[in-house]
């Protein structure tokens, strides 16, 4: 598999599995800083009540692995499954279109570690992401 | 509200949002040593390739979440919001059922630590997940 | 005790303790963003092997905790013990003096959350911390 | 360098650098199940105030970051410098000595998982830690 902004804006926008319910858009890559961008649409399916419509933490756990997972997959230009995420959820995200961004910190020959926003158009901060990502080596893939 | 194993098994197989969609079944909660149990039967939907079956991280940090939380709210007799969770992802789980067990570790007035692991029937181990929730004041509810 | 500048200054920079271990300088607090710096010039005592003079990762550990600490009873004026912290470490620092900086990204009624980074005079990013503290009751200090 | 539990505990008990402050026993290491345990003698260096005896966090932070990074060095057979480390403070310290034990959860051919517990000789915790270790290439040591 080649990785590069067409294969990954595939994998994210993936019509199977996990992805195809989550219904992410690929938004844009900066290749000068590693910052990978994606938007998630709100759904009442996202939320914990739909009646509320305050997003599940899970949700936001999820598209903040993906942002991650991807920014290090484009970064290193190798397959890059997360080893360990640490989110926090900052105020409650209700009913909002949300941008998560990832931002890859350390690119290393085995590991990778990045940084990831949830946030709405105006810019408000809704969960921070952490984690560490293990690259592949390119012979396993 | 109140916080008993009927309402909190009712929030947890919940037939609305994202619960709807994630489909856990409670399957035990011991009062003892505050252990609380979800069963995570397979779907194609939780998978990042249906056609390999592998879980999606995002399926077990949100069942994980889901777990702790309620582990937290049954232990404390409060709503518990998580306030930050980490997951470490162990080896990959393949089209298995899995029982999510959360404990608590520490309940106080303000905030709890809650242990998840993520396991088939076999007891085999694919993530371990550990969170901090905040206790929220009777009165706020 | 009252929380401001010049008591949060002289217990980081305490005689007593660990603290007179850590040797840590307050540097500076913007009240604006809630961003606390300190400073940690080298000495072998830091290194985990003294002829290198490589930062042992607890030093670096224990001034982020330390800087997220009071950056937390800065902008809270409560008293902000430490409830979880995660740090990556990101580069081996060797035998530079680090400028710990210390963001405040949450201040809620009773919990908080800090971002912290270690990097060199050069800017130069060693690692980086992020944690939750607990905000204590002025009632119960 | 050679790793076996010789060269290890002279490594843990280390008369040099931070270890030297750290004063930590070596106790035991099962290779049966990849525990490692050290001692933690309490002194009034560690405390954040000598006069109520209360263990500094990032005391303990070092010494669980110490015996994770020792467990998996047993295990794995190679050098694992810390990538990450995440701690939860479950209630205060005081003048007691303390027993770290380290528990390695997953051990694969680049990086490693384990959980660390710190308890007083009566089996109260204190703090619980999580991390992830790299496995060094044996050609690069």
């Amino acid at each position: 598999m080649e990785i590069n902004l067409d294969t990954v804006s595939q994998m994210i926008e993936g019509n199977q599995g996990f992805h195809k319910f989550l219904n992410m858009k690929m938004l844009e890559y900066s290749e000068e800083n590693a910052v990978l961008t994606i938007g998630l649409p709100f759904k009442d399916d996202y939320a914990r009540l739909p009646s509320v419509g305050d997003y599940h933490g899970g949700i936001l756990a999820s598209a903040m692995d993906v942002a991650g997972t991807f920014a290090c997959m484009m970064k290193c230009g190798r397959v890059t499954p997360t080893m360990n995420l640490r989110i926090d959820y900052l105020k409650p995200a209700v009913k909002c279109d949300l941008r998560i961004t990832a931002e890859v910190v350390r690119a290393g020959r085995n590991s990778a570690v990045a940084d990831v926003k949830a946030q709405d158009a105006e810019g408000t901060l809704y969960a921070v992401a952490r984690g560490g990502w293990a690259v592949m080596n390119a012979s396993k893939e």
